[in-house]
């Protein structure tokens, strides 16, 4: 009982805290003390972790500058704990939506969500073309009807891509695994359908690629190491996925990740950095680095990623794609590597938000079990746009984290945010949000928890299998106690409790996506992974919610910093109203439509360009 | 990642484990290995875990030894964790049940558990009265109703009681708090009611006593310690409290139990052991001594205390009365003090079945919440007695588990247990309960680790205002990993799914109540407390699931050992089908009528013996 013992914070009752603009809380900008390092620098600060006094005393050090004493393990809080972030379903009535029935097959979800896509969406593209524009899963469904071009030959463009995008000069880290023969077989299978003219859906013959977390057979999930898949064969598709495939989509292969979704940055030491297309020297952020990449180099208009700290928003913001990270519990979990189970989360990464919206209608819904639920009985979608006049959405900002980002984030964030109001008239509330480091570290201590002791039967047989940064990070991961993780529970009650509060207010919570754009690669992170946990607290800065308490978010890509890199803003939504976020997404999407920009690294696999 | 690293269990999926009498399923026996210590030596061991290097090392052995490495920490475990043991709402459909709606009021609730009465139980005792029978709330009622008594009277005589009680040379420790005039003022009130021809209902003017471990005004809530109400302050009843309370019942004080519920014995160094009114020089067992006693010697018909790991059932049988731990969730737990979130229930302690079924009634059903919720949305009651032609009750029975306690224990309960199945004619299932042991330890560590972190922010001022044995106890607590702590979440997933295929073939699982009946309370302990891990874990031994997954249970005295002291048989029932345990406890209680002897010490406040 206290060898150690470092002042704790005595939290205010929630009641007391005052979350309106003139709060007197104290943001706490994160003040991350880990040193950056790769290379041979990061092997030697993993052999001091590990090694038995040192690596304690370092931990030690290392938790206590970074105020987990402080901020968590010493805190008082009055609050119960809360362990799972699940929401009681509850109809917000959101604004302009089809409300549709669960029971339902995937492609009716699927065929349900193209009857909310705004006539534009669905008519082929004339007139005053965007200035760039990824190919949408309604243009590959309009030109596989019309025979224009088959599943087949998108799948052997698609072949050609990858192939050439794997190798040097370009050495994009893509995808981990694709088999050549199963996307061909698939492509011929679509286009003897459309032959018939018997289409399953929209999705029909469209590639979709897949997260190496998420099991997709023929392939091994590799979870980005070299050693998983040995410990934990893939037998069956995951649900999602088996989704996916009633729908008829092309399964094409599984995409490159962070090592164990334990970093940010995407950079695998084996299977090589998944790409920032806007910039192949840049990071594509993660950990579904491989699933935002693709999209963004128009290899597919749609892939899945999982998002346990913003791994599915992040990458989308970095990569200038769209990310929707659904409400804890809306997509079935069955068949994702279960590297934690209370913050991950199925998520989609889309050219479009209309493409976004078709995806999300094709994996949605709870696996019905025989206990009676009121969870996911039903599904609201959008009905694509929003009517300017008549909506009336309310959106909270708090001032001082929406402005804790490089200036570029910021100045692109705030102008998009003020174009989006002027042209809606849509009010803004100011609000505070209280104790954010608290929650960000919070989140960490679960995250790592939960995915220290699910790694920890495979530890001893492969740990020195793994990266170096992925085994550092899995050193502090394991560095935690009951009362450690017990009290982060008790912090995400509170954070759920000033949500709640703030959702009583206003309909979302803006925000920029990431703190910074990508940053480079350096050469020789290539082998060692990075420890940069500075840019890592600066990405995840405003993701954390989203999956410490299980809300819906997502981002839409809003611009462009001077050296051309993506930029995304998020909005966070009450638990369940996935709909008012792709109202927003699209409304958004819709008043910049003309300044979107072609990555450096584009595949056009319709070839029409 | 392991500076120590022990071999852990690979536990098979739980498809592939038989639960039936064939299986070649392992019975460990709990084979504690902590020494049995008392006075100094307890002092002495206390401080040895204290130290920094000593008392890490003392509890990396213990935990070894007792075999955590290899059954929690290390094991591997294919389920997910399960955090809260909170089952949906489902109606078994229970037999000869009256369903009542929520919405009504305490006493309302009362009325219609009346209504579930047999016809016996309602008129006055005439004809064959069995040899020993405490005054049940009935016959309060009818006592007061005709004037044969007042409450005023009762209160009077419960007051000298208690005061004669207290001192020596009997120190029977059944109060922490208990004051005069709120009692008579109480009493007053009620007798006026009955005057007035207005008794609110069957508890007006009925002594109930509180666990001091709930909120009852005027009273601190001290939890059995010096100082935790100097740091919550109690500022409210209990919603239990209010419920009964609003039915009219005078609340006498708040009795006795373990120090923050950390052991079993019922021996508290700051107020006195709560000693067994059946043999004063045992103990009463814990952690709801008191309330258990005070039943037992005629003080209360019923009393409320707290289960977290057996604390209502135990002390209930070692006192020869009922212990009733509903459901997870029936009770609400607001103004309960937090010493853990996922293993806690109101309980309690009864007279007779009958009386158990009316404070249930009282009590029982969720504070309405705002959100949409199926649970608890009724309750049902027994209709007492089950028909003998038409109820066709079906009882799993694991004979290795339920054999292993002393001679005594399970000779009397199997006696009970066969008189009861041949009067009935009901069917025994044999069963297999795997993994009892591991479930123990899961549980052993959730509620410490709970615990723990509950005290954590008075640890440093108060620590040493501890008795040793919580003291020793708290370390223990604090020793755990959130790894660890995980990996127990995943056994209860996993008895979770054991239990529900067992509840699937049977409606109750029976078991005795305790390994042991009531042990001697050593001389030295009174100060220091005892620490005796091996009586504590025959103790436990048939509780934890009740706890850990949440799951109602009853105990109900089916005979004495030679010497003279109770022994209590267990049923456990499905989450919510307390009906099913009532109507059991009832059946059992009524084929052995005739057999129930009289407490050493024992208080007749109706003045008719």
């Amino acid at each position: 009982m206290g060898l150690f013992k470092s002042k704790g914070v005595v939290y205010k009752p929630v009641k007391d805290v005052n979350l309106g603009p003139d709060s007197t809380e104290f943001y706490r900008q994160a003040d991350v003390k880990a040193p950056r390092m790769t290379g041979i620098l990061v092997k030697i600060f993993t052999w001091f972790l590990e090694s038995p006094i040192i690596g304690a005393l370092l931990l030690y050090i290392l938790k206590g500058n970074n105020l987990i004493y402080e901020l968590i393990t010493n805190a008082e809080f009055e609050e119960t704990p809360l362990y799972v972030p699940k929401h009681h379903f509850e109809d917000h009535k959101e604004q302009e939506v089809k409300c549709i029935d669960s029971g339902l097959t995937p492609p009716e979800h699927v065929q349900l969500a193209i009857e909310c896509l705004p006539t534009s969406s669905k008519k082929a593209r004339n007139g005053a073309k965007p200035s760039f524009c990824r190919w949408t899963i309604m243009d590959y469904s309009r030109a596989y009807s019309s025979g224009d071009i088959t599943p087949l030959m998108v799948a052997e463009r698609f072949v050609a891509a990858v192939d050439e995008s794997s190798k040097a000069p370009l050495k994009m880290g893509f995808f981990i695994n694709y088999n050549v023969d199963d996307i061909l077989k698939q492509a011929k299978e679509s286009t003897l359908r459309y032959q018939k003219g018997e289409p399953i859906s929209v999705l029909d013959g469209v590639p979709v690629a897949i997260k190496d977390e998420i099991d997709c057979l023929p392939y091994p999930t590799t979870g980005g190491t070299k050693w998983l898949h040995k410990e934990r064969p893939c037998v069956d598709d995951a649900c999602c996925v088996k989704r996916l495939r009633l729908c008829g989509a092309i399964l094409v292969g599984k995409t490159n990740m962070h090592e164990l979704g334990a970093g940010t940055s995407g950079i695998n030491p084996h299977y090589g950095a998944a790409r920032n297309p806007y910039d192949p020297s840049k990071i594509a952020g993660g950990s579904s680095s491989g699933s935002a990449a693709v999209v963004s180099a128009g290899l597919c208009p749609v892939a899945l990623g999982v998002d346990g700290g913003g791994s599915v928003r992040m990458p989308a913001a970095l990569c200038g794609v769209v990310g929707l990270k659904p409400t804890f519990g809306r997509v079935p979990h069955s068949g994702v590597l279960p590297l934690n189970w209370t913050v991950g989360m199925v998520g989609i990464l889309a050219g479009t938000v209309e493409d976004a919206l078709i995806a999300y209608a094709a994996i949605s819904g709870e696996i019905p079990r025989h206990q009676p639920s009121n969870i996911l009985t039903k599904i609201n979608l959008p009905v694509l746009p929003l009517t300017k006049s008549i909506s009336d959405i309310k959106l909270a900002k708090y001032g001082k984290w929406f402005d804790d980002c490089s200036d570029d984030v910021r100045i692109c964030c705030s102008h998009a945010l003020s174009n989006l109001q002027d042209y809606y008239g849509w009010k803004m509330v100011d609000v505070t949000i209280p104790e954010i480091e608290g929650m960000r570290l919070a989140h960490y201590l679960t995250i790592g928890s939960e995915s220290s002791t699910s790694l920890d039967s495979h530890a001893e047989k492969y740990f020195k299998e793994l990266g170096w940064d992925a085994r550092a990070a899995l050193n502090f991961y394991g560095a935690f106690s009951s009362k450690e993780y017990i009290k982060a529970q008790k912090m995400r009650n509170r954070q759920m409790q000033f949500h709640m509060k703030i959702f009583a207010e206003a309909d979302v919570i803006v925000s920029p996506t990431t703190g910074v754009t990508a940053y480079s690669i350096q050469d020789d992170a290539l082998k060692t992974g990075e420890l940069d946990y500075v840019n890592g607290a600066a990405l995840v800065r405003f993701s954390v919610s989203g999956n410490f308490l299980g809300l819906p978010a997502v981002t839409v890509p809003v611009g462009y910093n001077k050296l051309g890199l993506p930029i995304g803003l998020q909005f966070i939504g009450r638990p369940w109203a996935e709909a008012t976020l792709v109202h927003l997404a699209f409304a958004m999407q819709a008043i910049r439509m003309s300044e979107y920009r072609k990555p450096k690294i584009f595949y056009d696999l319709m070839g029409k360009d």
